[in-house]
């Protein structure tokens, strides 16, 4: 098996040395370094589909619920993963980076199913035999219902549960992984409180989980992605300490595997004087970034900029292409978030996400192109980054906002699974195969 | 596509003709009719593993249970039926029975799943690319937890729920089906009832039923196989409504696919004056004679005899080998069942059951050419028998008695899912190959 760490490293090194920055420019080419990861990413709930043992597959069909419909088959690709990774491939990427459902491997409490580990390690076999490197998340969101039936993340044992889950889990897999990422967007409650949502939406999602306590015989129902405000906080001090632990846990079964986590990172950009640009920085990041320093890697997942002015957010510039919340599509968002990210842990990054919610194809194809540009000139003074995953490989269920939201390089029709092709998909694949601009 | 309806009819005409009954004896030869099917059985909770969304799970799962474990991975045949298949194929049969799970094909009320549909669909492909005719039983014993939480058979809104799974299923699967099987067993209550169940066994039943109550807001759960003794006429009014209903319904799709349900059956024997076995048959078997009638086939598992006298059942006579409950293994049983079955119905009989639960093969390898030969001289006499599938192909999870209990051709192990054909595999698969005894 290739030495990973020292792949890793020789990356890094590549990328930050200034006579091969330089030799670069000589030349005129804009090759990334040997090596760098070209990916597409998805999440097991998001694209699997019939996820029923996980809170999130409870939460959509509960009365009342704030999903806008529920998961059901998703992308299919608990049967179609092998075309999935075809569809990596074709395109020329070498990486692909997946979850696993913790709900499947665990749907009872200390229930481990054998079958579906196994189904995870065909995956991860499948993406080797196509030359993709595995990139494995450990939790992308969703837990088992009768996690999030204890508390989630509120409760403090929820450390334990997942570390026990991620020993099962690394003996079984961890072989085969290039690179694993325990948590993905752990931050994404404290960014969503950041947005300020209106009253009635956290109320909602307040009847919601109370229900779904009531329907569990329990005191409470938290999920990682769907939690009352008043919770955040504790939470994430346990999933801090749990990341640590999971580390340590996958790195006790194999030493040499590089883990991080995957933070939801923005471009935020100071504006005017007393900008509250390094305060919302801590709001946002919390403890995530101190953490960092000790990991492989860190994962980014960028998809926006914030202007921070002394008051709040400026609205996006006029005539600016927007996603479909309506937010400015700012192709350097992702190298400020890169920079910012190695400046404050020192360690490499690697971009696990990066897209745009869209139906207008256009906007992905431009994007791409402008935001790797962007993130190259970031490399070439000194920022080290191992890879970059675009999310997503295949429209797939956006979580409360359904299937109306499409990032994906391709389309899956609803009926028949058949994906098809973006522009997009083309363009980034080219990038890829050279892997230079 | 074959016309399966000729094929049937002219292999029950074939089997009935004294001309040919005839013929065999003159020839020495102990042939079965051409196009006679020769196949193994399976059932989809049993074997499949992680059918979370079920009723079964749910019980299993709970406390308290009568369940000795949970069904877990099973024998991982949800990823390894092409594996099934290959066994079925590679010791000679020409059939394959197994079952939907409704479970997978509807998780919540109403929310119809595409991906599992495919699924079935798959495996009635991969049964036909491997020369195996798929024999599809549409409910065998599970449902989907929200309708074991709406009170299962005893609500009367359930014949329309049954019927409209069975439509959706129809319209995506009947084109491939040989054979459809509505309800398997559907009279398994009434044969437990009549055993006289021990009141703490009965207790513990309830005292779960309640508990999956009070855990689904509900004020009453029940499963096909496992209800209390109150409700036990009741539901079996519903399933027989049910069965009448859905046959129309897969007929509405395909009007020439043989349907029918599978019975549990005994061999019931009078012994001395006044036996009530008469009686005792009307209780076992309710309305279901008379319901089969109406339809292509009957299918017929038998396992054991009854010894009525005028009192009750004699015990197993000394010496006799035994299966797992310590019942008497008597070869000639499944025969006596099969004339009593087509004696009332009229209707062509499919031997869609019969084995032993042991863990001594031998009792199996003797057990299966004693009891075929049996049949043979039935079906030499005029009874028109179509096929015979063997329980199990694989060993499995034997409901509340957990994986303890043995009833497969092939061993499965438990910790790498290796099939291992025991020897009776051999036996029973040379007597298919040549379709002789």
């Amino acid at each position: 098996m290739l030495d990973r760490r020292t792949l890793l490293v020789t990356g890094a090194a590549m990328a930050a040395s200034p006579a091969l920055a330089a030799a670069d420019k000589i030349s005129g080419n804009e090759n990334f370094p040997r090596g760098f990861l070209w990916g597409a990413a998805t999440a097991g709930h998001q694209v699997e589909g019939n996820n029923v043992a996980s809170d999130q597959w409870f939460l959509e069909n509960l009365k009342p619920t704030i999903y806008a419909e529920p998961s059901r088959d998703a992308s299919n690709s608990f049967a179609l993963w092998p075309q999935d990774m075809d569809l990596a491939k074709g395109i020329g990427l070498n990486a692909y980076r997946f979850s696993l459902e913790w709900a499947r491997i665990e749907p009872e409490q200390g229930l481990f199913s054998v079958a579906m580990l196994d189904h995870y390690k065909r995956m991860i076999q499948g993406a080797h035999a196509r030359g993709l490197k595995p990139i494995v998340t450990f939790n992308h969101f969703t837990a088992p219902r009768w996690f999030a039936a204890m508390g989630g993340w509120t409760n403090a044992a929820a450390i334990d549960l997942f570390v026990r889950f991620c020993d099962k889990a690394a003996r079984h897999l961890a072989d085969g992984i290039s690179h694993a990422i325990t948590f993905n967007e752990p931050n994404i409650l404290m960014v969503l409180r950041s947005v300020v949502l209106p009253p009635q939406v956290l109320e909602a999602q307040k009847a919601m989980l109370a229900e779904a306590a009531r329907r569990s015989g329990t005191a409470k129902f938290t999920a990682l992605n769907a939690a009352n405000m008043e919770d955040i906080d504790a939470m994430q001090v346990n999933l801090i300490a749990a990341h640590k632990a999971a580390k340590a846990a996958i790195k006790a079964v194999r030493s040499d595997l590089p883990v991080g986590f995957s933070l939801s990172m923005f471009d935020d950009q100071a504006v005017g004087k007393n900008s509250i640009r390094d305060a919302k920085r801590k709001e946002l990041y919390g403890g995530w970034l101190d953490a960092a320093r000790a990991d492989d890697f860190m994962g980014v997942q960028n998809y926006e900029r914030n202007m921070w002015t002394d008051k709040g957010k400026l609205p996006a510039p006029k005539g600016a292409p927007v996603n479909y919340m309506g937010a400015e599509v700012y192709a350097p968002s992702l190298a400020g978030a890169v920079r910012y990210a190695h400046e404050a842990t020192g360690v490499p990054i690697f971009v696990t996400e990066h897209g745009v919610g869209t139906t207008d194809d256009t906007i992905r194809a431009n994007l791409i192109p402008a935001a790797l540009a962007e993130m190259k000139r970031a490399m070439d003074s000194g920022v080290p980054v191992i890879g970059y995953c675009h999310w997503s490989l295949i429209d797939n269920f956006e979580w409360v906002f359904g299937y109306r939201v499409k990032f994906g390089l391709h389309s899956v029709d609803p009926a028949t699974f058949v994906r098809t092709a973006k522009p997009s998909a083309a363009i980034y694949g080219a990038i890829a195969s050279r892997n230079a601009l």
